[in-house]
């Protein structure tokens, strides 16, 4: 039986992350323990026998650092890569920027959990006007005025998400290609959620740790049979943990 | 007059050209001082102003890594990148690996000369069996029996450079696209000889400094009007000198 592997990765600690805020569409770097992340995901892989032919990103510079870092250590920076805004973090709307301890302590926790964890929740919207309004940005240039968002609920990055995965990345899983995607929480909650039929109540409850590599297997029929990260099972699953807690107030 | 600008780099210095060897296709990192050049040149494409929407390099981590240094530098790591085998050095055939002044010292200044940059000369082929032979790196695995060199003169890089540059650079300036070409010594020869149409004597004498932005501005006709290097003029003309000199016996 032929199995079909995809990996996927969430970048590593961001400077935002770090700095506990709402990230989104903002364009933040690695932390210095983002890199180190990153390298590791990309050594794990090396050291487990993970080639690859193409690879998929967001364009955000903390999932393309990521890939970039993960390219390095399996000595394929020469592999193929497209970017795409559809695999983009969730866009946060007008809390981008704003610290979710603060933001918690503000509005009250539920509140927060309900803008993080709601499933068709979407935070406040930004104004078109504001800076942080992706129509101001060139790399969104081809974007048509209703794919800009001025906010998403993880349903609305659902809607951008899938499309993405059913014309462009498994056609190319169906050629036998062995795909790596680097990109973010949310952007790839959509896609386990899409893959493996998850409920809108349980992917709620769903935390994708940092830097681990979340391993898919498909059967000759792409459907899913089985998934498992990579690398140390208790140093996953804190991570998933400290995720999780990030929104609380202090 | 619309004016359509193109953008030149060659890669900074590897840890093979360090080492005085004949690169070509083996797959050498930049050292340290090619990482500190490739910052450089993307600080000054920076600070006058160049932006980009497509990104071009080979497939050898120098010419790579050199554009996502500039690429970070000038803030667009998102930019859409194309690597293609075709702008890869020139292949060096059996010299691969050979310490330049050795092999002068060896057959002669003057051979290595005519191997180095005579128009039509090709260095000894590999032998297809040679684990340096392209045929073996997965990353050439969708070239044809033919397309894949053993040895290469320039003016057999330019027969696999150009028809690039016909179907694929090209047509992208024409719809107005802002490109960098991150390459090698004797890919960007080949383009510019193409470009400029130099006779095949006269570019024998020309050498493209590593790290100094060269800028082509063609007009409506998408003829080539003048071209440039940004930077300091006598530091690029060392730099150039210093490739020139490279053949020399000790």
């Amino acid at each position: 039986m032929a199995v079909t592997k995809l990996v996927l990765v969430r970048h590593g600690e961001s400077e935002w992350n770090n700095e506990n805020r709402f990230t989104g569409w903002y364009d933040a770097e690695l932390s210095e323990k983002g890199r180190g992340e990153a390298k590791a995901a990309g050594e794990l892989l090396k050291k487990e026998g993970y080639t690859f032919d193409f690879a998929y990103t967001s364009v955000l510079k903390r999932a393309i650092h990521t890939l970039w870092n993960i390219l390095d250590q399996v000595d394929r920076p020469w592999l193929p890569v497209e970017k795409s805004w559809r695999l983009n973090e969730r866009h946060y709307g007008a809390l981008q920027g704003l610290n979710k301890s603060e933001t918690a302590a503000k509005y009250g926790e539920d509140q927060v959990k309900q803008w993080r964890r709601g499933f068709e929740v979407t935070p406040p919207a930004l104004d078109r006007d504001d800076p942080r309004f992706p129509g101001h940005d060139p790399r969104y240039a081809n974007l048509t005025a209703e794919q800009l968002p001025t906010t998403e609920s993880l349903a609305l990055t659902i809607k951008r998400v899938v499309p993405y995965w059913e014309e462009t990345i498994l056609p190319r899983l169906k050629k036998g290609e062995k795909v790596i995607i680097a990109a973010h929480g949310n952007s790839l909650r959509a896609l386990v959620k899409h893959i493996d039929g998850i409920s809108d109540d349980d992917i709620i409850g769903l935390n994708i740790p940092t830097g681990a590599p979340l391993v898919y297997e498909f059967d000759e029929n792409f459907k899913p049979v089985k998934h498992y990260y990579l690398g140390n099972a208790e140093e996953i699953a804190a991570r998933a943990a400290a995720v999780a807690n990030q929104g609380k107030g202090k």
